[in-house]
């Protein structure tokens, strides 16, 4: 190793979109010699943490590398604190979030800027990233996307969102990506068929990178005509986009 | 190779973000594979084409392995011409973009659309992106984000299209995320440093994932404060988020 890689440093690493046995064909060779020089983890969970270490030949034994949690519910008081092994004693520590890229759809914003704030070099590698590996998958226009997260719970407010979108992807060519929660993907689903125009373009990816992978990209007046698939429960993508 | 792996597919590969001597930090050990099962290549350029099968150890000759053009200047009409060694034949192709991943910010959506009403399977690799590395990197919200390509070219349209966009960063929380031709980065900049509020966050970064990599994201106040980085003919991101 050398002295430039030992360097302090924030590294923004991904993780699997599930529980994969293997890492290889989803993360480069790069991740695992960054894990190898890692001091600490900062995961959403010590278990999710000691999951992702646990994939990875280490050096020193993985129960001796510190875990610390930051997620939804960290306070911000408490950021500066969790930075402190590399601000303060120069060390190296990942960041991951539960599934895919941290910071993306995924807790790690606000820790990145703090970091950036207190001149903290950052580094970002490259991995799975469920929106993504979507847009490309879906055959929709991806020279402009929105993601949006979670669309509003309220029925009324989440009809409207999804009319809101549908005209941003027609009048601006520009696909819109949402996700729901598992059990609430059928709900959905319906409201989303009941609601768009039948010549929109609707895309829905499930389980992507895991071996239950599926999804299509139909009209919704195609979609309408077959049965829909069953997504309870399933990690969907939802994508809405103008014809071609 | 087993049977499975033989089968008709549409591979959408990843490219690298420059001219990097070495792939394995970014591209995950599967795309070695996947290249070295390749009947053919659909990249928009044929040197591109050559450049990147020039980087696998393959089994034939790189010269024998047919590579076709699809870019923006493409007629529609040629897709399914382009799709016939897979659609007919039942090989295997690859689709690449000059960089980064296709699709994604670059062409390919319309012939991987197309290739799902073909049924041809349809199958995504992970690999670098500068506008999800960007995104991490930056320490803006990425829990909602718009990728909207380029803004207008004409002056007043440029303004509007920034006001806009720092309307929707402030009001939804929802990262702005955009590009500029190399030679126009720095009118751009100046543009968003006079026309964004001082609060508002500007993040800049540049040639990521090359040697070159740098960037910062600061409030805009604090951008007019500093010298600003030259960011002729380098290729940038812009990204404007709302404070934290």
């Amino acid at each position: 190793m050398t002295q430039l890689e030992k360097k302090r440093a924030l590294l923004l690493l991904p993780n699997l979109l599930g529980d994969l046995p293997h890492h290889e064909p989803f993360l480069p060779k790069s991740i695992d010699k960054a894990v190898k020089s890692l001091d600490g983890l900062i995961a959403e969970s010590e278990t999710a943490g000691r999951r992702f270490l646990g994939r990875f030949e280490l050096e020193k034994d993985v129960r001796l590398i510190p875990i610390s949690v930051y997620n939804k519910d960290t306070p911000d008081k408490d950021i500066d604190f969790l930075l402190e092994p590399i601000s303060k004693n120069n060390e190296r520590w990942g960041l991951i979030s539960d599934a895919g890229l941290p910071c993306i759809a995924d807790p790690g914003g606000k820790l990145v800027y703090r970091a950036r704030r207190l001149g903290i070099p950052i580094q970002a590698f490259v991995g799975p990233s469920s929106i993504y590996l979507s847009l490309m998958l879906s055959g929709l226009q991806g020279q402009k996307f929105c993601f949006h997260g979670y669309l509003p719970f309220e029925k009324n407010f989440k009809i409207q969102a999804i009319k809101n979108l549908e005209k941003k992807a027609l009048d601006n060519s520009e696909t819109q990506i949402f996700i729901e929660t598992g059990f609430r993907n059928n709900d959905l689903l319906q409201d989303l068929i009941a609601t768009l125009s039948e010549t929109t373009l609707l895309s829905i990816m499930w389980d992507i990178s895991l071996p239950n992978q599926g999804g299509g990209t139909y009209t919704v007046a195609e979609w309408k005509a077959s049965p829909l698939p069953n997504l309870h429960k399933r990690f969907a993508i939802f994508l809405v986009g103008k014809p071609w």
